[in-house]
């Protein structure tokens, strides 16, 4: 039977072969949302990086990438954007590459290198998710890109929004993804109020993201699967 | 405000400055659950090491130690018990210094061993711990040893409780004691039934060692509560 596991934090994927798994890589708020919004709004690629420093050595590169970049919640001056999902639509990045700065999620990404296949995972993509997992046939990690190497809350009740569509098939559950989906069947109901108790989200009100918040936390707005071919993220043709 | 917060791995203790905390170590099956009932009934010390040969080690020192080690649910030839707490009895311990193997526990004993307490938390001592805690006025760090160093439920469940007892008091949760408390929500009517489908739950049923899950998750059963004193576990006197 094929396994279902959540790894609750990037600190934890060296406990896992991840060369036997399809790993989704999941970082809520807010850098998978943005690349989920962005690949479905026409982006032919997103790049993500850990540091502003290499992110802004693309533009020494002299093509034209989109240059994403924040701190503290405000953009850094010479960039294009920041991590806001409102900057990913069509508008912006449809035909770009985008290159993203994000701690988290790129940390994340790293660390799976070598999985079966890398794709993307937010609340915007859910069910279009979740339906091409079903057909894989193969051992899925659900990799929460957390908040500095630790656990967080948003992450893991999207894991658990995964395990629910997910779990009436043939899958092995490890204890993370039955905690993880007996947390979602807590805070499925309004997951932006459940949320609100939260560390993080205490320290992105301070950021004043709100709006970036409930953003995320829109279900199935998208169908497209960012998916990872060597260092960039791209659509994934199924 | 003081933190309460939940180290859902041993993985993850080094995210955290543990000399800032007093840390209760939690590994209910058994090892945590039978050094509560073991210096409950008198033991003079109980001292964790990770390997058997270690263990076996004391025998050489010529003292009168009683050796603990067990592989695979048996007790391992040459030793006088192994890691159920059913060897742990008045009878069998009092006045007795027991050495006791156990990986996962002494991994997190040994991790957190800069803290500026560290105690021994189980089912059987919950409300005697709490009570003691509360007196604390300090930073506590609930540290589940887990299984081989990844995320288990029956651990967190039991930190859930701790949060649970603690929580209406001055205490800034982080978002793994909001879910640990949230999933002791979700169990405690029946903490047995609800770690049955956890995949440790089977890997012990194979190992024919049920009743001694039932003895281990006994609430308020003691009220002694082991702290670490130099290598050694003994009853802390407040």
């Amino acid at each position: 039977m094929n396994q279902l596991n959540v790894c609750l934090s990037p600190s934890l994927i060296p406990l896992y072969n991840v060369e036997d798994y399809v790993v989704v890589i999941i970082d809520i708020f807010r850098a998978t949302s943005s690349i989920c919004y962005g690949i479905e709004n026409g982006a032919e690629a997103i790049i993500p990086v850990s540091e502003v420093e290499e992110c802004a050595a693309y533009r020494e590169k002299g093509l034209d990438y989109l240059l994403a970049a924040e701190r503290d919640g405000k953009v850094v001056d010479g960039f294009d954007f920041g991590n806001s999902p409102f900057s990913y639509t069509k508008e912006k990045v449809a035909g770009k590459t985008v290159v993203l700065t994000t701690t988290n999620g790129t940390h994340a990404l790293h660390l799976s290198r070598s999985a079966k296949k890398i794709v993307i995972g937010s609340f915007l993509n859910l069910t279009a998710l979740c339906n091409w997992l079903k057909t894989q046939n193969d051992n899925i990690l659900l990799v929460c890109a957390g908040w500095k190497n630790n656990f967080n809350l948003e992450d893991t009740l999207f894991a658990g929004a995964v395990v629910d569509q997910l779990k009436d098939f043939e899958f092995k559950l490890d204890d993370a993804a039955i905690a993880a989906n007996d947390l979602f069947q807590i805070g499925k109901h309004d997951i932006d109020q459940y949320l609100k108790k939260t560390s993080h989200g205490e320290r992105l009100k301070k950021l004043g993201i709100e709006k970036d918040i409930e953003f995320c936390l829109q279900v199935d707005l998208t169908t497209a699967i960012p998916v990872l071919t060597g260092e960039k993220l791209v659509k994934l043709i199924s």
